[in-house]
């Protein structure tokens, strides 16, 4: 996608292919920072420190980040051991698992002097798949947009919560690419963007993204989606997913759960952005099997934002020493799931139309 | 309730009758601040400024503004012009309107001379006639509790959104009556407080009561509830309302809604702390009545905390100029509602309940 009018993705390989370009996330919105990454060491923690975030977009950079460890030694046990410190830098992200994988079923075979050059070929080809996952999934959920459009006057309202922009991923996002793409074919829309407490993804990154494209939106509290619901203002929801189970279950940001009970009881589509990767067959119920992140209850009880002076601080908004909980995802039961939007097409969220999706690599 | 073990309330008449002292609740929870209003004017200010908030609080706030105004003159134009002007300050508040009626009946036909030390007994007695009615509806919440906790062993959850407490009303609050009453009676509960973006009442105002008053809670982002629910991990809603319609629908703080969708998904109880003087006969269907104010854009765009420097700091959280939507409630449809926990017992979300209950004076 292009900000200020020159192509930019939240990754990409330095010509020399000897480092990587990462938007370093955590000063969105407030600043645009690039940084250069020329070690594993550089690439594992920005992953994990979330300067890179989002399930695509980590298994990328650690692919990235495995190219670089093998520059300082290849051998057997270098490439199972920068693989395996890898894996541990976001430990529940399972993209980066599978990027790894991919990468070592690529790598073993080969003699340790090819290997260095292999791995750069191949986290190339790990970020390129991604951009072509999503510019697919833009295609098949276009048609979503356009119909409602048909059906009546005015944009088309898309409810989105979290980021899954194209900063989550290497480019076009995946709830987001078939707004680009609709926005790039000229249908109106106006996206209303959940801000994503606590981590604030929708008002720090899916706003930024969206207001960088031109696409037309709105900001509003994580409250407001089921009064808009109520109220016609919302003609269709897409979100993005961090793991979806074989009978269609879907585990995604806290409070996703909320925003689709609100759809079904006002008759709004609910569907959910899901490249196959994010498939999980060897679960099924989603709420008794997936485990959930519980992440620091400093997250809750305070956050960043930009001062007057320009300054950004961090500011406490609860009385010192309050108890806070944060689990960061929650499951979506796959009954109040409108369809998935896979690079394939679009799939029922039922254990019989997933199980006729093509493996993943 | 108390304040390190000093009964406080957010209004309470100066003994000699000419001020009333109110906590400026915007200092909350970072500085406890009380501050004494000696003129109408000054009322007028804490009103519109929302130093006092909270539809209860603000009734009784705005009858000894009104036994200010006569200390000035308190012949007919004076006491209509002082009545006309206060009811200006939050015009939408039903509370507000009813609170000055209610001093009007009492004060137009006395004679002018009188007016000024009725005004005060009479806003001595809304006053006190709301500490009755919330203690009332404690009384009457408390079983609902008691039950539970005879169900299953450990402490009651409950969840609860915005401030519907006492610091929203003269004694005691709403929903948090029955908690501060089971509290009271020893019964083990534990509080899940919805932050309640975007003016954070639940972080800011609930919290800093509970912990005030030694009573087990947890802050969570308004994102969590549903998954709290479906976890099992809450046993009780109950929340406040600001209008209740004659058919039960309940309109209450943004965000409402979903946590309501929620509990109905998981068998979850569903209560409303309803004083009767919230329900409004002349209305039946919430949806379509109830016109719901739209606040500023900057309450989801900015926001108060305090920084590591102890200095309160209002800080941005989105890009520069982002358009934010902000509705400040949501109508709960009666058919989501459990029940509602008047002063007059607990009454089912249905016209021919309702229909039933005393007239509010």
């Amino acid at each position: 996608m292009k900000v200020g009018g020159v192509a930019l993705r939240p990754l990409a390989a330095a010509p020399g292919r000897d480092a990587v370009l990462v938007i370093d996330q955590r000063a969105l919105p407030h600043r645009l920072q690039i940084e250069r990454l020329d070690s594993a060491q550089a690439v594992h923690t920005a992953i994990r420190d979330m300067w890179v975030r989002g399930a695509p977009l980590i298994g990328a950079s650690a692919a990235y980040g495995l190219a670089l460890a093998l520059r300082e030694g290849a051998d057997d046990a270098a490439l199972e051991q920068a693989a395996a410190w890898l894996r541990g830098a976001r430990p529940t992200a399972v993209n980066l698992m599978w990027a790894l994988d991919r990468m070592l079923r690529r790598l073993r075979p080969l003699p340790a002097a090819q290997r260095a050059a292999a791995a750069w070929d191949e986290a190339d080809a790990i970020a390129e798949d991604d951009v072509r996952c999503n510019a697919a999934i833009g295609r098949h959920g276009l048609p979503l947009l356009q119909a409602l459009f048909a059906r009546k006057p005015g944009p088309v309202n898309v409810l989105t919560h979290c980021n899954a922009g194209w900063l989550a991923t290497v480019d076009w996002g995946t709830a987001t690419s078939p707004i680009y793409q609709a926005h790039a074919a000229g249908l109106p829309l106006h996206v209303w963007v959940d801000e994503t407490r606590p981590r604030n993804q929708g008002a720090s990154l899916t706003a930024w993204e969206l207001g960088q494209a031109g696409v037309p939106h709105t900001l509003i509290a994580d409250n407001a989606g089921g009064h808009l619901m109520q109220r016609g203002q919302v003609d269709l929801v897409i979100v993005g997913c961090d793991r979806v189970t074989a009978q269609g279950d879907v585990c995604n940001k806290i409070g996703t759960y909320l925003k689709a009970l609100a759809a079904r009881d006002n008759g709004v589509p609910f569907y959910v952005a899901m490249p196959s990767s994010t498939l999980d067959r060897n679960l099924r119920d989603g709420l008794a099997e997936i485990p959930i992140e519980e992440r620091s209850a400093r997250e809750v009880t305070h956050l960043q934002g930009i001062a007057a002076s320009g300054a950004v601080v961090e500011v406490g908004i609860a009385p010192a020493g309050t108890p806070a909980a944060n689990p960061a995802f929650d499951v979506t039961p796959a009954r109040l799931v409108s369809g998935l939007i896979t690079e394939f097409g679009i799939v029922a969220a039922t254990a019989e139309a997933l199980a006729g999706l093509p493996q993943h690599g």
